[in-house]
């Protein structure tokens, strides 16, 4: 199976050349905004799996196709149109994936009969060339995902319909990768830093996360209770089904019970820790996909001990 | 009373002018980079309402103070010698409030009694001037949180401390400040745009609601289902007491039960409306602060109609 991990957690043109330069055969983004940057950083062979819509922003993926190689992902008639009417113009057709829902309840097409309905459509409209099938998976029920698509494939085949690609997602589901037969491609995004909702789900350890949050006590108002300098604009709420709202590395009994926006509020009680006022600590996020969505840079710690702040070049890309 | 409005929500120096034009005495900002865009802007008259700890923070103070009216506030002797440290070498003295814990359970001295001790420190401390108290009131209770400030005051009044300034805060309790005899200020932040949260509090009304996030329907997967392309890194996870992620204005009934970074999944069950892929939707958000917290630029709708985008230039400071 190939890789094209999806670019959204770390946002970097920085890692998506380490990807590639490790073997991943294109990234995947999310947004027009991120694979323009992307494609501006040197990328060239980029997945937006995402349904595209409106006239502006037709016209940012026709100017973004003719400088890489561009696909998309599409779970519906109205999109499949308005690709076709803007790309009818071009010169090359785009490649088009069905978005299939196997089972997470968000986009996708509700059935392999479903998808071949789509498929014929697709292959039917100008501008377009069917590519295949792409689903993010739920997170159990690996052995379904892929009866699921192994059977929207061969519905597709049965009738002369091209599937060369079938992509499937995830980070979580990584260690599971020969369960899905029929998948071709494989986008994984969380992986490249890790974070405490992986760990939870037994992905990986506290020495696998690589992004960490350096935060400072900066009152101790009462005994069982320190305030740090980092809320919700630096952790965000998500718990990803976590009791509290990130781990403490240095003192991982002691929890991080409420946010506000700048002030994270740790709970002392069952915790022989003392922090002090001035003391750093470090955190790994719950979800370290949106953390970095918050910052204008990250510091890069090298081999040698050297930091280095680079741009999150495709954060805040809003379209 | 006098507004010390806190630029945390709006982020944007022309707001934060308004606000001075509408008869604001001063901003509050949370952070130094916040403070320092404000200056830049030529606000100048600043509460930095935060614990600032740390050499490099305070030579950025020490700069700030040298170029408009700052003030900060402290909870702890370890930030209030750090302050004294650096400022004992500044012309003039820093103002600095005491922060007092009324019942939110975040920052701040445990009782009136601590408020009088940290005081005598922070009088006796060169470099200092002590200015008074501040608080970050807790939801409800607003008699007793005044009746804990004219404590400490009192307190300090009678060992003849100087308590010149009162510094109360939120917009929850904008119509409870007929209680707050005691304070001479009050530093509001969300009443700039208003938010679903506030909605719920019974603080404003939906009309009152000002920042708006645009988003369009880009998936129908089922009939109970719609899929916008707003998520987590649009809307955040803040859920303040509220059942889901944000008030559909073209469609209260319907309910966003779910957000993934780039969706946000809509259950239309009990609710009449049949969104089509493609159409636009207006959502309040739950916390304003946090989502506009997320955006480079925010679009103004002026009274003619036009729209202008102006950037958010105090987001993403982060120290």
């Amino acid at each position: 199976m190939k890789a094209r991990p999806h670019i959204k957690t770390h946002k970097l043109p920085l890692m998506a050349r380490r990807q590639l330069e490790a073997g991943a055969i294109g990234i995947t983004c999310q947004k027009i905004g991120e694979a323009e940057v992307m494609a501006d950083a040197g990328i060239d062979d980029i997945l937006i799996s995402y349904n595209i819509l409106g006239l502006d922003k037709l016209d940012r993926l026709a100017a973004l196709a003719r400088r890489c190689k561009l696909s998309v992902t599409c779970d519906n008639e109205t999109v499949a149109q308005g690709l076709s009417d803007r790309f009818a113009h071009e010169s090359e057709p785009l490649p088009v994936l069905i978005e299939c829902d196997t089972g997470a309840a968000r986009c996708g097409v509700q059935s392999p009969e479903e998808a071949l309905a789509l498929a014929r459509r697709i292959h039917a409209l100008p501008g377009l060339r069917l590519d295949g099938l792409m689903t993010y998976p739920p997170m159990s029920g690996s052995h379904e995902v892929d009866q699921w698509l192994a059977r929207a494939r061969d519905l597709l085949l049965a009738e002369g319909l091209p599937c060369p690609v079938i992509s499937n997602g995830g980070t979580p589901n990584l260690g599971d990768l020969s369960e899905f037969h029929s998948a071709t491609e494989h986008r994984a995004g969380t992986y490249i830093y890790n974070d405490r909702s992986l760990i939870a789900m037994g992905a990986c350890g506290v020495e696998d996360c690589a992004a960490r949050l350096h935060a400072t006590v900066i009152s101790r108002p009462a005994a069982d209770r320190a305030i740090i300098d980092a809320g919700s604009k630096a952790l965000t709420s998500d718990l990803l089904g976590l009791p509290d709202y990130g781990l403490i590395v240095e003192a991982p009994e002691a929890r991080i019970v409420g946010l506000s926006e700048e002030h994270g509020h740790i709970d002392l009680t069952g915790s022989g820790w003392d922090p002090q006022v001035g003391d750093e600590i470090t955190i790994i996020p719950n979800h370290v996909c949106v953390v970095s969505n918050l910052f204008d840079a990250v510091i890069l710690r090298h081999p040698d001990g050297r930091l280095e702040s680079i741009p999150v070049a495709a954060r805040g890309k809003v379209r």
